[in-house]
C-alpha cells in the first residue's frame, strides 16, 4: 500500500449526536435552501422507480441474507474497489471478480482508506447506507473498522435486513434487472408467483450477440439460433432476437438496454446485411465490416423496439476493460472502464432518419461524456419525440454532476424530456441513497430557478413531483 | 399528442399582482444580488444594438400589423415549435414552413403545453413578451389559451404594436437583417428614405454561393455571374462576390455572415482554386474536392473582409436539417439543426495564418459547442487582434449558458475580446427580452466577481456599460 | 493601437485605505465564506512547494537584482503580452522574444491597457504582486503608469527585493526549474554549494530530442550522442537519454516533463523502433512514421521513469506556435500556443497497458482541454495507481477554472489523486499569488462541500492541509 499520511478524521457527515444533516446536498444560500427544502419534502417519501439496474433477481427470489460487510459494500462495487486500487490496494484481496478473500481483512483495508472517499459519490452513498439503512452511527476509520464490520454482521443476521424486507422498506415500486437474452427468466417468474408484492422485471441486454468483437460472439449466436430453432442466416438471426425479446416482454420487460462504445449506426440493405452476417460468423469480416455490422445491429434494435414497444436505452461512450492485465485477472466490470469522447449527433443519424419520428418509440440516451448534454442530447431530445435525455450516469451520478447536467439541458429542453433517475446499481443498499441524492439535487436546482425568478414555486413543485414518478413511468412505459 | 400528466400551474413568473420579479435572473445571495442590481440598473435602459438577426426588413418597411399570436410567437419560432414537436405536436398544424394552419387551434396546442417551457430560454422570453411587451398578465395555460389569443389579437390591432412603434419603444439603435447576396436591398433603401428614424442595415450572407453541397449551388452561381456580368471562371466568381459585397456596403452593411458546419479553411494557389471551381461547377468534384473548395472560399471571404472592411462573422458547428423527412416536409430552419463537436483551432489556422494579424480585420466566432469557449475561443481572441469571441448563440443564448460562457472565457481574455450581445432572432417581440437577459446575466456575473473581491464595483460598472454599447459598436464597426 | 473607449477606473481591488480584500476569492454566501476563511487560514502560511516551473536557475544562483518593471512583469509573461497584442500592441515594442525595447514606453502601454485585465488571472496576480509583494498601493492606469514604474524601480534596487531574499520571504520550500537534457546543471550545483538554504532542483525536459518534427531534431540527437559517447543506434539513443536522466537525478531532479500536442503512445518492438530511428535520423521518415516514433518515445520515457524513478509529467493538448509569422519574429512561447481537443484515454492506453500498474511509477497528466477532467482524468486516476490528475494548468490556472476542475474530478476521484498545485511560471513575483489563489479556491470548494453537508469541517481541514504540502511531496517524491 502506498503510505498516505492524511491525518484520519471523521468523514461521515454526522453531527455530535450521530445524525446526518437533514439539509445535506441543498444549496447553502439560506433563501434558496428553504425553497429547496420545501421542494424536496414533496418527494422525499415518494416510491422508488428503478427502471434500470443490476441487482441480481436471485437476491429477491431467494431472500437470502447478505453475507458480510465486504461482499455487501466493497467487493462488488467497482466505484469503491477502483479508488482503493488507485490508492495501492490489491483487487484480488478485495474480492473483485470473485477472488477468494478474507472479508474482515478486506474491510479493514476499506476502513483504513475511508477518508479517501471524502467528496466522492461513493463516499456519500456509503455514509448514507451506514447511517440511514443500517443505523450505524460509528465513525468509520482505521480504529473502528473491526467494530463496524461486526455491527454490520449483527444487522445482516436480522430478518429486517434481508432483501425483501429492505425492498419494501425502501419503497421500491418497480425494480428492473439486466439479463442475458438467453436467460430463461425463471427467477423473475419465481418472484412473481411467490406472492411477494414487489415488482421485479427483466431487461433485455443483447450486447454480446450484436458485436462481432465481443468475446465468444459466434458461439453466442450459435446458442441463440439453437435456442430459438432459427436458421443461420441474417433473417434467422433477427427472428431469433425478436423471439427472445418477445420472451422478455411476456416476463414483464419494458426495455432493451445497449452498452456500446461508439453510438454509431449504419443503414444497410438486407442483402448487404446478410453478407455481413456470414462474414462475421465465418471470421472473414475485417474491422470495417465488423463496425458496420455492429452499427447496423443497433439500428435493427431500434427497428425491433418500434415493432414490439420495448423502450430502447443506450449507454454509450465507455472504453471497456482499459487495462488488459486487470481484465485477464478479474474479468469485466472490475473498475477500469473509462469514458471517451462521444458523438451522438452524427452517429445516431441513420437510426433517427429511420425511426426518430415513430410514434411510441422511446430512445433513452445515457452519456458519460458530459459535453454532449448541452451540445447534443438536449437539442436532439428537444426535437425528436422519440429521444429522451438519460439521467447523469455512472461517473456523473453525483450531486455536482447532476447540477451541471440540469444546467446544461434545461434551458434547451426543459424538464419533460429527461428519463427520470436511474440508479444503474448492483449495490442494493445504495438504492435509496442514490434516488434521494437525485431528489435533493433536483430540489436544489429548481430552488435556484425559483430564487432567480425564473420558475414559480408552484411550477417547481409540479416539476419535481413529475420527475420522480410520472416521468420515469411515462418514459419507461411502466 | 403524447399524454403528459404534469398538473398544470402557473409558470409565467408573476407575483399575485401580476408583476414580474424585478430581480429576476440576478444571483440569489443577498449581497451579490444588491451589487448585481446596481450594475444592471446602469444599463437597463441603454439602447439596443442588434448587429446580427433575422427580422425581415419588410416588417419595418411596410409597418404592417402582426397577424395573430400564433404567427407572431409560435409558427416562425423554431425554439418553440421544436419542443412542441418533441412533445408530440404536428409541425404542420403549428404552421411551420408556411403550412396553412388554424391559428387559434395552434395557439391552444401551445397553451396546453406552456408548462413544458418552464426553465427554458424560450419560456422566459415569451413570459417577458406577454408581460413586458404586450402587458398581458393572464397566466397562460389550457384554461386561458383562448382568452390570451384574443387579448393578443386586440393588442396587435393597436398602432402602438405595429413594428415601427415597437422598434422605437424597444430603443433599437440599429438592427441588422440577414440577406441573400443577390438581394437588391430595395427594402432597406425604402426604410432609409421613408423618414423612419430607425437604422436597419443588411448583412451579406453568401453560404449557398460558397458551398458546393448546398442545394441549387451551381444554379445560384449562374445567377450570381449573370447578375454581375462576370465570367464563369474562379476569378470571375470572386469578382462577382466582391461586387455584391460592395453593393451591400453601399446599402449600409457592416458585416458578412457565414453559417458553416465545420470551421475548416484551406489555402490553395489560384490555379488549383480555378481547377476546383470548374470541378464543382461541372459536378465532377468529389467529396474531398468539394470540402477543399468550401474551406478555401471561407478563407477567400476573410480576404475580402480584409479588403473591403466588412466584419466577418462565423456561426459554426451545426448539422443542418438532421431529419431529412422533416426537411422535405417543412424546409430549413424547422427545428432539427443540431450542434456537433467543433475545432476552430486547427480548422481556422490557414485563415489566421494569412489574415489573423491584419489591421482592422474583425472575425467574430460564434459557437454552439460550448467546450470551445475556454479551450479555443478565449485563447484565440486573447492573442489575435482580429478575433472576437461571439456571444453565446442559439441553444446557449440563455442565462445559465451565459454564466458558463463568461466563466469560461473571462479569466483568459477578460471582457474586451467579446462581440457584445447579438439576438440572432426573427422573433421581433423577443428582442428586448433577449438583450435584457444578457444584461442581467452579465450583471450577475460581474457582481460575483465584485463580491469575491476580484473586480471593484467601479470597474464592473465601466465594464457592463462597455459591453452593452461601445463594445458591439467597436466590434461591428457601427 | 485600437482605440478602446472604456472609461479608466480602478481595477486593482484595494479598498479606500489601499488594502486588498482579505476574503478575496472566497465564496460570497456568508456561512460558506466563514467556513472557507477558517480552512484558508490553516494553509495560508504553509511553505510553497513548486515542483514544476520555469524560473531560470541563474536568478537564484547570481541573485542579481531584477532590472525594471517591464522585464519583470511584462516582456517575459506571455499571459500579459498576448492580451496586449490582441488589443493592438506590438509584441516587439513590449520586448517579447528579447526584442530591444524602451522599458518605460512598454510599461506605459501596459498601464494604459491595465483595465483590460479586469477579471483575468493575470490581472489578479499582478494586482497581488503590486500590493502584496511590492507594497505599491497606487492604482495602475494611464495617469499613474510612470509613477508606478519609478516606484517599482526604487523597490528593485533594495536588497530585500533580490531573488534570494524573495525566495525566502515567499517561503519556498522547493523550486523546480525546467532544463535541457544537455544542460550541465552547474547553476544548480552552484546554488547548492553556495550556502543558500533554498532548494532549487532541475527538471529533465527532453521534448526536442524525442519529436522528429521539432526544430533541429537530428542535430540535437547528434549533440546528445556526442555528449554521452553513445552509438547512433536506437539503443545508443536510449542509453544516451538514460545517461542524461541519471545526470539530472544526481543533481536533485525528481521529475521528467513532457510537453506534447497529442498524448498518443505506441508500443513497437525493438527492431521496428530501430528502423524508425534510422528513418527519422536520415529524414526518410514520413509523417506516419514520425508520429509513431514520437508516440513510442513517450512510452520509452515512461519505461525509463519506471526504471529510474523520475516522476513523469505530461503537459498535453497545445498547438504550439499557431501563428507562424509571430513565431518567426519572436520565437516560441510568444503567446500563440492554443489548446485543442485531447484524448488521453485511447492515446495513453499503450503506455498504461505496459506501465500503468507499476509500483512507484508516477504519471501526472496536465490538460488544457478541461472536458477531460470528468471524462478521462478522474476515471483514469481513480483506477491506475500510477496516474495523478495534474492541477489546472495555463489557461485553466485561475479561480473559476479551479472550481470547475474540483467539481469535475472530486466526485469520481476524491482529493487524493491530484498532483497538488504547480505554478508553472517564469514570473517569479507571481509565485506566492498563484499558490495563494489555489489555496483560496480549494478552501472555497471545500467550504461548499461542508456547507452542503457533504464533508465535515474536520475532514475538510485535513484535506486542505494535505493538498498544500504532503500531496505534492508524495506525488513528486520530494
Amino acid at each position: 500500500m502506498t503510505s498516505v499520511t492524511v491525518p484520519q478524521s471523521s468523514q461521515a457527515v454526522v453531527d455530535a449526536a450521530g445524525h446526518r444533516d437533514p439539509d445535506r446536498l441543498l444549496p447553502a444560500d439560506p433563501r434558496t435552501r428553504s425553497i429547496a427544502r420545501a421542494l424536496y419534502e414533496r418527494v422525499a417519501g415518494a416510491p422508488i422507480i428503478s427502471p434500470h439496474g443490476h441487482v441480481p433477481a436471485e437476491w429477491i427470489a431467494d431472500d437470502t441474507p447478505f453475507e458480510d460487510a465486504t461482499s455487501l459494500l466493497v467487493s462488488h462495487d467497482h466505484y469503491v474497489t477502483r479508488l482503493l486500487h488507485a490508492s495501492g490496494a490489491d483487487l484480488g484481496a478485495l474480492g473483485v471478480g470473485g477472488a477468494p478473500t478474507d472479508p474482515r481483512a478486506a474491510w479493514r483495508t476499506f476502513a483504513d482508506h475511508w477518508h479517501l472517499f471524502a467528496g466522492t459519490a461513493s463516499g456519500y452513498w456509503i455514509a448514507e447506507e451506514l447511517s440511514g439503512v443500517l443505523g450505524i452511527e460509528v465513525d468509520l476509520g482505521p480504529d473502528s473498522g473491526d467494530a463496524v464490520f461486526d455491527l454490520i454482521a449483527e444487522k445482516l443476521r436480522r430478518p429486517e435486513f434481508r432483501p425483501r424486507a429492505l425492498f419494501e422498506r425502501f419503497g421500491i415500486e418497480v425494480l428492473a434487472t439486466t439479463d442475458d437474452p438467453l436467460d430463461h427468466l425463471d427467477t423473475h417468474r419465481r418472484i412473481a408467483e411467490s406472492g411477494f408484492g414487489g415488482r421485479v422485471i427483466p431487461t433485455f441486454r443483447p450486447d454480446r450477440y450484436l458485436d462481432p468483437d465481443a468475446e465468444g460472439f459466434t458461439a453466442g449466436i450459435d446458442r441463440l439460433l439453437g435456442a430459438t430453432g432459427e436458421a443461420a442466416t441474417f433473417s434467422g438471426y433477427l427472428a431469433a432476437l425478436e423471439n427472445r425479446r418477445e420472451h422478455f416482454i411476456r416476463a414483464g420487460a419494458v426495455s432493451a438496454d445497449h452498452g456500446i462504445e461508439d453510438p454509431e449506426t449504419f443503414d444497410v440493405d438486407p442483402d448487404e446485411a446478410d453478407r455481413l452476417f456470414h462474414a462475421v460468423m465465418s471470421g472473414a469480416a475485417d474491422a470495417a465490416q465488423r463496425r458496420v455490422f455492429r452499427g447496423h445491429m443497433l439500428l435493427q434494435m431500434a427497428r425491433m423496439s418500434v415493432d414490439d414497444g420495448l423502450v430502447m436505452t443506450v449507454h454509450a461512450g465507455v472504453v471497456r476493460n482499459h487495462s488488459s492485465s486487470t481484465f485477464r485477472s478479474f474479468g469485466p466490470d472490475s473498475g477500469h472502464d473509462i469514458p471517451r469522447q462521444t458523438d451522438f449527433v452524427r452517429g445516431l443519424r441513420p437510426l433517427l432518419e429511420r425511426f426518430g419520428l415513430e410514434r411510441d418509440f422511446h430512445l433513452v440516451l445515457f452519456a458519460v461524456d458530459e459535453t454532449v448534454y448541452s451540445r447534443e442530447l438536449a437539442p436532439l431530445a428537444g426535437f425528436y419525440p422519440s429521444v429522451y435525455i438519460g439521467a447523469p450516469w455512472w461517473f456523473l451520478d453525483a450531486p455536482d454532476a447532476m447540477a451541471r447536467f440540469r444546467s446544461a439541458v434545461t434551458e434547451t429542453a426543459g424538464f419533460s424530456r429527461g428519463s427520470g433517475f436511474i440508479d444503474d446499481t448492483r449495490a442494493f443498499l445504495s438504492i435509496p441513497a442514490r434516488h434521494d441524492t437525485a431528489r435533493r439535487a433536483d430540489a436544489g436546482f429548481l430552488a435556484r430557478l425559483v430564487a432567480e425568478g425564473r420558475v414559480t414555486e408552484g411550477a417547481a413543485g409540479n416539476i419535481i413531483e413529475d420527475i420522480v414518478g410520472p416521468q420515469p413511468r411515462r418514459v419507461f412505459k411502466l
